[in-house]
């Protein structure tokens, strides 16, 4: 059994459709144990609300208005792009302390893992009771151990709307269309691109994943390809993609406190890659003129109300209660992560040691990527990803206009 | 009572969510009435279908397909972007006599109204007996006569989602964020962003539409002043824009066969504005680091699966038909415009001669816009939008996160 005391939750990284619902997962399963959890505060701002003496009483919240926060993307508490150092962990743990905070959970990313196991060790060395746990959250699907993270099955249900539409769009009005996808080092989001494929001949027509080397070689030689035949050609490229050697296509400059590069908020990838494209096009089919255009997915991907997968928003509110279902438990640190059963689909939440998940990310796995690695092998990655996406659109076609 | 033989039915310029919804108004509409639509054809690529005979029978399609493509975005008869020159129009005639087509459908903008007057006026030059019926459809609700255009609320629809979740993401992890909405001409889709603010303070704390001239100056001032007040601004910007005179901002250079400047389909106007604003503030507030972000919302704008208006679908859905009912009351040709009442909001459909929506555009009215052209005046513009975006997610905030 647990001690009792305050709880501390907060929210951190980049923000997702369903981040809420873990939130309210841990405040709502916390709420029904008030002889445990005396007091349920939200840190505005992460680890820096903590610093900043910056919290937000649950008790003043009513419910109603946690279950719309619930269904309301991005974090209600806000967030952080802050890691903590050794500085900042000591000022956690005089306001752990001055609040008789027992309880932290925290929900994010791999570097919000970080901060969360750094937290729990520095308690630990301390002889703090602290009972520490993260909750997974991130749109790339890279955190190790778990099955998939709560976030992506919604932004790949977003990336999926997305090229259903644009295929119809092409197809439509036809070109090559280069779609750029978010992901820093993972290609799960590009790679769910292919969930939007209703139809043969439907794009996308090729996928590029930061797993694989990338060239701006095959890159034209594949799309030039496809556009002979098919007289169009639509590609979703991640932002991540680079060369042999981990060599960028290009270079924006800036990179946070995580030592993470920029790549998202500008559309410099895709315009580079559209006129690349142009620029080949021009001599390898120069009697005639070719419609090049690229779009930037950006933020947009990663918390569109309206566009959220069941599936995620139900498990992430999962993540949420199994964290306080463990502190019940008296476990005293760890990360939520899934465990999954097919036929029919389910998941079950498990604790996993924080150093497990903290720090390093880990990468789709190549064999889901075709050997020239411009394309998911589909009979691998589909039935991973259709359960976590869940319902898409239905999509009709003339049987007269093939 | 109007002559009897077959029904050609075309889309023609850019998709929109709810085209399809035009098509098979008007086809089931005919297929209603066999004694005098003999035979329903669809031009495969509008125009250029017509030319080079290649079509689609739907009576080679059942029921129940044509109902999934109603719910299809974009042109499932795919589209052109071909204007009809008067040679054109000869092969035009040809072929209508050859297959004794008496009745011309052709849903599309202000292009598609022109290329239908001008096929109308040759048909009457010469006698034959022709139907030439154009139905609306743009995003940038900018036809004339009509009180909106079936397209526009979807994609004004997709354009405020993609606010709110943007506004969301914004004040989870502040800074500076300027969206590219579409909208050659007309500010209506950027302006439909004003229906993204749910609570004071949210953004879009500006909005920029080519109604009112554009200058970078005022721009910086704008969010350099909501930056300094609430730590982060969100701008929506129409890639409309111009300086005084019509001066644009930035120059890509492509133009299409309809003396149509490239605006879409690159991040260049969006990433030329971040990075002048990045220059304004580290001159303007050197004390610290900015974090300046641009999307260009693209082409996922204006055909979104999942992403439509109930009344938009509904109303594109009727435009197809009333423009069958007109030809079954015998009128000869026209355009099909909406007439709108509110206090319970609806439209009627009426019959506009082509002449008035052909060719030329209408902007938004200035006077939607406030004095200093860097707002909607909410007021008099969320009446108008609200019942033509329909439903929207319900957005959630913390009582003690404010």
């Amino acid at each position: 059994m647990p001690t009792t005391g305050t709880v501390i939750i907060g929210q951190s990284g980049g923000p997702t459709a369903v981040i809420n619902q873990s939130l309210i997962g841990v405040v709502k399963a916390c709420q029904a144990r008030p002889d445990v959890f005396t007091r349920v505060l939200g840190a505005i701002h992460g680890i820096k609300g903590i610093l900043d003496g910056n919290f937000c009483d649950f008790a003043g919240e009513d419910a109603a208005t946690l279950e719309v926060v619930a269904g309301t993307p991005s974090a209600a508490l806000k967030s952080v792009r802050h890691k903590a150092t050794p500085e900042d962990c000591q000022k956690v743990f005089a306001r752990f302390k001055e609040l008789n905070v027992r309880f932290f959970f925290y929900i994010g990313g791999n570097d919000t893992a970080e901060t969360t196991n750094i937290i729990n060790e520095m308690a630990h060395r301390e002889g703090y009771d602290l009972h520490c746990f993260h909750c997974p959250k991130t749109i790339d699907n890279d955190l190790r151990v778990t099955d998939h993270c709560p976030g992506f099955g919604s932004a790949a249900k977003f990336v999926t709307q997305a090229f259903m539409g644009d295929n119809l769009d092409n197809r439509s009005l036809s070109g090559i269309k280069i779609n750029i996808v978010m992901g820093r080092n993972a290609g799960w989001l590009t790679a769910a691109s292919c969930l939007a494929r209703a139809f043969p001949d439907d794009g996308p027509h090729y996928i590029y994943c930061p797993e694989a080397d990338f060239t701006l070689d095959g890159f034209c030689r594949d799309i030039e390809s496809t556009y002979r035949r098919l007289g169009r050609c639509v590609v979703a490229v991640s932002e991540g993609i680079h060369g042999p050697g981990g060599k960028a296509i290009i270079d924006l400059g800036e990179v946070d406190s995580h030592g993470n590069k920029q790549l998202s908020g500008s559309g410099a990838l895709g315009d580079h890659l559209a006129e690349v494209v142009k620029q080949h096009l021009a001599k390898a089919m120069p009697e005639k003129k070719h419609r090049v255009r690229a779009d930037t997915f950006g933020y947009l991907q990663r918390c569109f109300p309206g566009v959220v997968s069941e599936s995620d928003a139900r498990e992430a509110r999962q993540a949420g209660e199994a964290a306080v279902a463990a502190v019940l438990r008296g476990e005293k640190s760890g990360s939520i992560a899934f465990k999954r059963q097919d036929d029919p689909y389910r998941i079950e939440c498990f604790v996993t040691p924080l150093p497990t998940v903290a720090k390093d990310t880990k990468p789709m796995p190549r064999e889901l990527l075709n050997g020239a690695g411009n394309d998911v092998v589909a009979e691998k990655i589909v039935p991973y990803l259709t359960p976590l996406v869940g319902t898409l659109p239905k999509i009709g076609q003339l049987k007269g206009v093939r």
